[in-house]
This record gives C-alpha cells, structure tokens and sequence, in this order.
C-alpha cells in the first residue's frame, strides 16, 4: 500500500479536467486541475493558505504534488486565532474532500451515476482503498496535532465530533444520497442537495474555525450558518448549470441570510470575509 | 441517507451466508450470519460482551438487528478498568469492520476480487455511501464519549490515532492491498496480509484496552504485540484452506511469541484471556 499511498499524496491520482467538469469539482465553485485550486480575486491570500496546507501535508506524508486548497483560515480571523492552529483541520478536511471525490469517481457496476470522465491511474480496488484509507489518515492527522500540555484536546475532540459528523451521513453523504437517488434536477431537489454537501461541508470549515480560535458558542454558531448559506449557494450554482431567474432569486435570498450572521462581528473583519467569498 | 441508514443499522445490509465464505468472513474467524457472531466456548462472556456493545450502538442510532461482536473488553480486564470505558471504542471498531465488509462486497467494474456472494439489499452506490458513513460515524461515537470533566480527552484521542491508523493504510488497508495486488496464495503472502489486516486490528484493539484500561506504556505495547500475533494465527487460519504442515509450525510458533508478550501480567488473567483465544 505504500506505493500506492505515496502516489494518492504524490502525483495526483486523479486526473481533473481543467475545465470544470459537471459531476462534481473541486472546492468552492473553482476551476481545478489535478485537485489544485486557484481563485481568480484575492490570489496571494489563497496562495499563502495553500502553501500553508501543502507543507503541512508535506510534512505528514511524501508529498511531490500536494493536495488543493481550503478555507477554515478564514472563520479563523473572524474569530480570532492564528492560522497554525487550524492547518490539521484544514488538512483533514482537505483529505476528506479528495476521499470523497475518489469514491464519487469510482467505476461500479450498474452505478446510477453518470460515467466518470476522469483519467483513473490506478485499478477500481486501489481506488477505492485510497478513499478508504484517506478518511482515516485525516482523523489521524487531527488527532496527533493535539498536545496534551496545552490542554487543548477537548477542544481538538469538538473538531473531530464536527468533521466526522459533516462528511457523514447528517452531511455530505446525504448530498450524495440525494444525487444519487434522485435524478430530478428541479430547484427545490438542488438546495436539498447543496444544503447537505456543500452546505455542511462549509458550516463545518467555519464552525471548526470558530472553535478552534476560541470563538462563543454564540458565534460558532454564526458561523456555522453562515458557512452553511455559503456553500449552498456555491452548491446550487454548481448544479444548476440553466442559471435560471428562480435560481437567481434563491442564490439572493440565502446571501442575505448568510449576511445577517455575520452582525456582531467586527466591522472590518466582516467586509473581509465578505470579499473573499 | 435516514431511511438507508437506518436499515444499515437497523435491518443488516448484508446477508451472509451462514457457512463461512473464502473471502472474508466476520470477525476472530468465527462463523457469522448477517453481521452476528456466535462463539462455541466462553459463549456466556461474549454474549454478555455483545449485549453491551449491542445497547451502546442502539442508543445511539434507532437499531433493531444490531451488528456484531468485538473483543476489546477482554485486554481491558487485563490491564484494569471497566468495561464502560471501552464500548465506545468496541462500538467504533465493529463499525469500521462493517464499514471494510461493505466496500470489500462492492460490485465494481474490472474488480480483481473474485464476485461477492454476498446478497446485497442497496444499489452499489447507495453500498459504497454505507460504508462511507460508518467510518466517520464509528470516530464520532468515540469522539462524543469524551467527558471532559474526568479529564480524560487526551487518553481518548489517543485511541483515535489509535483507530485511525490500524484502519488504513498502515493496516486494514495495507493487508486489503495485499489481497488485490498479489494473488499468489503462497505462504509468505498469507503471512504478510494476514500480519497487516488481522494483526493490525487485533493490534489496535488489545492496545486501545490497555490504555483506556490505564495500563503502562510498557503493558500497552505487550498487550498490542499479543494482539497483533493473535490477529495474524487468525488470519492465516482463515486464508489457507490447506492447512498445511508449514501453516501448522506458523502458527504454533506465532502462538508462542504471542504467550510470551504476556509475561509480567498476573497469572489467572494471562490464563483467562489465553482460554478466550
């Protein structure tokens, strides 16, 4: 398996299409190639945040191409914090991501999901052992990050109950059970489905960042729903590839919610996080 | 996902066939039907030891059929402790075992693995998310028994790196790649898979015992020696149908370096715990 690890955190086992494919790309609505993302605005800022990741991974396992990119950083310095105490995080939510989409792309039989068009380097078994044993190794990356003489680990145990809990079946995997189980692609199915994927996905990066900076309840909270307005938008966007007026309107309406959670936050930092997304 | 995890959990997924099958079977060798084990000797203790795991998982997920049975209890005993302690961690492993079952039985394309003859209750994809959801479900359960008030987060995250690490790549997942990248059956192979996937879990689980049960770092890795040596006899027994006379010396001399990694441990529990194997 060692071989074939260093080739999942290696050179990249996935060969995505630089234009972005409609079954699933990488994180936040971006272009990828070969889960590598890049942002169009605020390029330094996502460019340190990705070599912060990278090393941190690098560091973790043999790494010649790292992984992609993702965002906890950013509910971080809503809150407070610094950055190197969410880099496990952020790695191991990175980690499950790229299960993830390893396991979406899997070639099985009589599978209810459109063919993958990716380029697959490995057989369907090594495949699915890679998703298999990335889950695992995220948690683990989390778990050694805790140091006892800082007694933090309760606080790095909130973490885990968050990602555990998003990339499974109260979070992305019922995404993906509404993808897979319901072919109708009408609006209301579509904010189902990017509710539970990216909806979570995003409540659970802000909320870690919130607790991991030290954040109130109340404001983890906030955050939460605010990253959970986030990434359904990105989610339905996604989806929704007619860009229909009702899209429009409902892509409006949960903005405005996910603004409204943001009050009480520090003026500046609010103005901050807005632009980013 | 509700409605279909509540049938993994409640009604089994999966039935297997009641005479055990060549390619994998339920836990410790044993013969299994529809995720339940039943054992010949000590039947009372498991049963015990499988109500209790059955009323933790049944707490916290709506179960009617419950999953199956695992021994974590037994290298607690060992060490000292209770038995509490250890069923969250009983309740993780069982799910990630599942979990491994589930993916190991998918029906992928250009498999290498000879057809599951399992019945499979769900569509592929709606298997793969099963699987998919108990790995973070099982962490989770461990996760959220944390008790910060008896100051006991660090122990359970240690369990955790633990867990994750005998679950992928550096264990289940290695011993599975032996599986479907070399299909010699020769001895040696046996050996190194069996070393990997049993070992390693039953490694993990004598460790996982020992250090929720507060035994030493020296009884710690005696305890996951023992386990790993009994997890290997297990797995060769089960992947060599020959039982050859070569398997028959392995296994004898693997079953005394697995004795003597209990010196040091009071005598009527090294004889207790050597009944129960």
């Amino acid at each position: 398996m060692a071989r074939a690890l260093s080739h999942i955190h290696g050179n990249p086992i996935f060969h995505v299409p630089y234009t972005p494919i409609p079954t699933r790309q990488c994180p936040s609505n971006l272009p990828c190639r070969l889960f590598k993302v890049t942002m169009s605005s605020n390029q330094s800022y996502w460019t340190s945040i990705n070599a912060d990741i990278e090393a941190h991974l690098k560091q973790a396992i043999p790494v010649r191409e790292p992984l992609s990119v993702f965002e906890p950083m950013n509910h971080l310095n809503l809150v407070g914090g610094h950055r190197d105490q969410a880099l496990p995080a952020a790695s191991a939510l990175q980690l499950m991501y790229a299960a993830s989409f390893a396991h979406e792309h899997l070639p099985l039989t009589q599978s209810c999901r459109p063919k993958s068009e990716i380029q697959h380097l490995y057989g369907p078994n090594i495949e699915l052992l890679i998703g298999d044993a990335m889950i695992p190794f995220g948690l683990e990356l989390l778990a050694v990050s805790d140091d006892p003489t800082q007694k933090n680990s309760d606080r790095v145990l909130r973490v885990m109950v968050e990602i555990t809990r998003a990339i499974g079946s109260q979070g992305m995997v019922h995404g993906q059970y509404y993808e897979v189980e319901y072919e109708s692609s009408c609006i209301r199915q579509n904010e189902r489905a990017s509710e539970k994927y990216e909806g979570t996905l995003h409540g659970c990066v802000a909320a870690c960042g919130a607790i991991l900076g030290g954040g109130s309840e109340v404001e983890i909270e906030k955050m939460r729903r605010y990253g959970v307005y986030i990434g359904k938008i990105q989610g339905m966007i996604r989806r929704d590839e007619r860009k229909s007026k009702d899209l429009k309107e409902l892509v409006e309406e949960t903005r405005k919610l996910a603004t409204n959670k943001l009050s009480g936050f520090n003026e500046a930092k609010v103005e901050a996080i807005s632009k980013l997304f």
